[in-house]
């Protein structure tokens, strides 16, 4: 094992950015990471004036492992410090105003948020950005990949910008690539996917709609026809997007997700040749599972895991086939599937300090 | 106000029997209700020898209402009581079983189990009865009225048998039922309800599933395409068996169902169309609540509560609509319903008893 | 029955405003109640100018009994109306701004906040009031009576200004003040209060504290020695202040509160003894459950009821008592309590409109 | 490092079982450890004729890491293994019965069970046993040593036989063993442990109790001055049996305990002292987390982890203090705080295969 790492973490301080953490003090790879705060964090615009702050104090939980200094974010300090990879665990806007400087002077970037995923500029529309300098994000854009590693490994190692999956996203695509990839799906029929996550999905924001009452003892679909990761989910599978009808539910839970999918098949086929088709589609990839019929994931088997669980159940028509998958929506839905990406990125097994 | 009304509950030790027998105790047109538990609630087979035991013990929140005593279950008990009306709140063997008599001695039965749902044999074959007088079965079913006040109002008035609609059922079939008579949906492209469920709904038995653990933090998908509830709901619905994929999932909560529908619409048409057909077929009816587009219902809306409330969103193809509706199980999915067809069978108002 | 009595509601949009006005809708003695929302609610500071809203559009559980209309508050609109009695549930600071001149108009006050509950300044200085007519205030505060029926029912019964108890302090006061006054507990070794309650109890705001994830799947002490609700029960029990320690906690549960109270006993006694003591002190009280032992309240038991209930288990020794009293906090925590007592000001039955 | 060690688990399939089985395949000085179930996990009281069954299967959640194979237990089966330590996971009974034998065979055991933490007769008597050869219990009685590492790690170094702390035993002792050593607490006024913990203290076997229904939105208590674990907190503390409170409460959370204390001090003192006897007294240990006030420990912070986290508040007057401690139940409450001791008596680093 050669020299380590020096990776740092802005947002350090949002539910991925902790989880992000907590992974990369203990990877084997790696200096101690650099924790950026974002500037509301210390309730200053600019954090140029904060005293710096440890995160144990934000988070409570990560007490008494030797501390977790964060300071206010400046491309400088990066560079004084020898980082080579920053993590952006920070709202759209702040990566996309971001990634462009940072790839700009020669480091690497993950960047967690939404910023970078979809190429096709309609399905871009609903994050709504402002780009100052359109030309540079037109090229960052081009240059960044999509890092879903069951898809595009080879990319991701040598990638610049790597755009880390949404949640629902990684749920849904890794449930369907291998089908629609291998022609069983009918298309024409559309592919439903009725998702349901966790709260921590939602951010740490304190709204009406994350408040514990609201929550709890309930149910809600949102966002129909019209959330944000339809559009990654439709480029990544090559579909049209009135092809998939996605739904996302707030569950009351902290995290997890867990996608029910419906698809038809184009031609009546077996149990056996689905399980096939996943089972060789993810041949070699650590971080699936495919459950055999006909036992289907629960959101808790892969909690606390960077698995992807996917699991079916075909009805006797051959035809109408129900796809469960879940995943931890802050570790292969964020965290986790960010340092995924970083092993790819470096040569690294896919599984370490993911274990 | 004429002579108030005896009834009577078996099963009232259940989760639907407790929400039953607190409705009846204070409904207006009553007499105090007979309650029965079940054998097995008093750790004997017959109950025969048992000391009578008051439903407050089994249910402490019940104290201080002035007592509910609960007795071995007899039809002579029934007849000498001058009982008219009897809930069986019952595993669906029992009903099953105890139906044909109590009818047969004059006494109207309301059945919440799904002894006498579904009229067609292979429809029924996953309950797997074992009439041991299958003649009587065959006319006891054949008398027995499906019990959707907005559906049947009318044979429900007469009727000696009504058996209560299953709680998915009830979510699924208002959802549908508008659309489908008014042949907006298109079948051929099948319909999809991805239906989730509060823990009561599994009943009141104590099993590795129902366990706090095993449902706290989790989602899980059960009983894909073999659900029992299927049978009724495409029955009542007028579907062929493989138009109708129903995948039930268990929540983590107490109580509640949320059914999100998919379906095709027969030709692009406009949100106020689908809206009109809804308020138009539920019009007068008062347990039902149309939802005007983009709120959808929520589980909490309707939780303690005998409303259904049905929201939904269309795509802007005109195409796709994806239905919200939700019940709480307990009542207008069980016990709620139950009275609900009561007050049809002697011709009360239809909310009696029941804000 | 003679005329009905023409009620408002300040703050009808907060947890205990939409349970008051739920109850208020529904009592046979009252014309429907006007509804005021706070200025906040409508994103104003004044209201002024804001359109008037429905209640049901904020809490959508209420949609189809017919309307809910909200106005901006106003002393006028009250006397128009002919309003008799108003019940405030509104922070604190606005109810001590607002009863004085409310009571002045010759309209009856119960108060929910803690705004009069304290009658002694030292306790009263947690709330840091700035009265900005002090001698108004004093005058008020004089007149105010501590609305708990089971202590001061006479009282309540002609009083201009009830203040009605804390959510905690209900649980608390109820389970001691039979012992104390008895003479029972040997106060010189102090009365320890290990309150727990769910999160409607924390208001609707919504905070870092109150998000789902930081609740869920936790339990957390908060302001120990310093809570609010410390200086009315202390003051109702006739206790110093360092004779009760008082530790709430914070529940993953939306409702309810439960309390587990650690007394000695001035003398070794027995649990008959003690059993007696409660049975007769809450003799005739409809709200008030108190269970024989070895049964213990739970909070299910008094969920979505006014009930207070009060459990026991006394040790060997006959001198450690622990007592375990439960409400759920909106009702005998808050809006029910506060139509108790409004039963009591009009000399109804305590138990109209609560069942 | 020299060779591994080869370690067994009876009881894999119960919720301590589980967590054990998870750190010991990841400890970096252990084989694999063999795994037993119970017999009754296969449905039979021998076990004998079973075919194996993989722990994957009982829990989903360890599906692709390659396999869990267990086995019915047998004496010879550890003996041919070369299994130098045994992990007991099994009901107190099953360890009153195996663990003489075991260690009679030379092989280490750490048992998590109630079975060997207890010296006093008198406070056995809750558990019952039956011994079969009550001399041979005797001598393994006393040969046993409890194994809280921070009291007892020179004992547990040299131990043929480690009685693992219950789980409400480790939040107490801990909290309240550096206060009663230094003579700080005022004995005669008495000590109160008011303790709430998640289900998974319970078990996993399926009751009326541990109900999903019976537990969400709900908490209890039980057991009052009469919970299994009241022993062992006396004799580790050194006080009689009624100097110490004990009140257990049910949490409607999966896993995880805090325990509220209250004790009153010899003598009025600072906060600044208390957390300097507490800080003194865990120097060095890497598993007590003490927190200075006014931060005190919730549930959530030690959650997954081996931590107990201490945390206190101490009133104006200088005498009452309240203490508030946390564990995960299933780690340092068991099967965490098992490893722990292993490590000592191996004389591996306490952290080891633990962060």
């Amino acid at each position: 094992m050669g020299a380590k790492l020096k990776t740092a973490v802005l947002g350090a301080t949002g539910y991925s950015g902790l989880e992000l953490t907590r992974i990369l003090v203990r990877h084997p790879r790696l200096e101690k990471p650099l924790l950026f705060g974002r500037d509301s964090d210390s309730g200053s615009r600019t954090g140029a004036a904060e005293p710096q702050k440890d995160l144990a104090e934000v988070f409570p939980a990560l007490s008494g492992n030797g501390g977790y200094p964060m300071e206010p974010f400046s491309l400088e300090k990066l560079e004084q410090a020898g980082v080579r990879l920053l993590f952006l665990a920070t709202p759209h806007e702040l990566s996309r105003r971001l990634a462009p400087e940072v790839v700009g002077a020669g480091i690497r970037v993950v960047d967690l948020s939404g910023a970078w995923r979809v190429r096709c500029e309609k399905h871009r529309e609903v994050y709504g950005f402002h780009d100052t300098n359109a030309d540079a994000a037109r090229q960052t854009m081009e240059s960044a990949v999509y890092g879903m590693p069951e898809l595009h490994a080879r990319e991701i190692a040598t990638a610049e910008l790597v755009a880390n999956p949404g949640c629902y996203a990684t749920s849904v695509i890794l449930a369907l690539a291998p089908l629609v990839r291998a022609g069983l799906v009918d298309r024409s029929r559309g592919v439903i996917s009725d998702s349901k996550s966790g709260v921590s999905g939602a951010g740490k924001e304190a709204t009406a709609r994350t408040h514990f009452v609201s929550v709890a003892d309930n149910l809600s679909a949102y966002g129909v026809f019209k959330h944000r990761h339809l559009g990654e989910m439709v480029e990544q599978l090559g579909l049209k997007e009135d092809e998939l009808t996605f739904t996302p539910h707030l569950l009351p839970i902290p995290r997890g997700i867990l996608s029910t999918i419906y698809v038809s098949l184009s031609q009546a086929t077996t149990a056996a040749v689905v399980e096939r088709c996943y089972r060789s589609f993810y041949q070699g990839r650590p971080w699936v599972r495919v459950f055999a019929p006909p036992t289907l994931p629960e959101i808790q088997y892969s909690l606390h895991s960077n698995f992807c669980d996917i699991g079916f159940c075909l009805a006797d028509d051959g035809r109408r086939l129900v796809i469960v998958s879940c995943v931890d929506n802050l570790l292969k839905g964020a965290a986790g599937q960010a340092v995924q990406n970083m092993n790819l990125m470096y040569g690294w097994g896919e599984t370490e300090g993911l274990q």
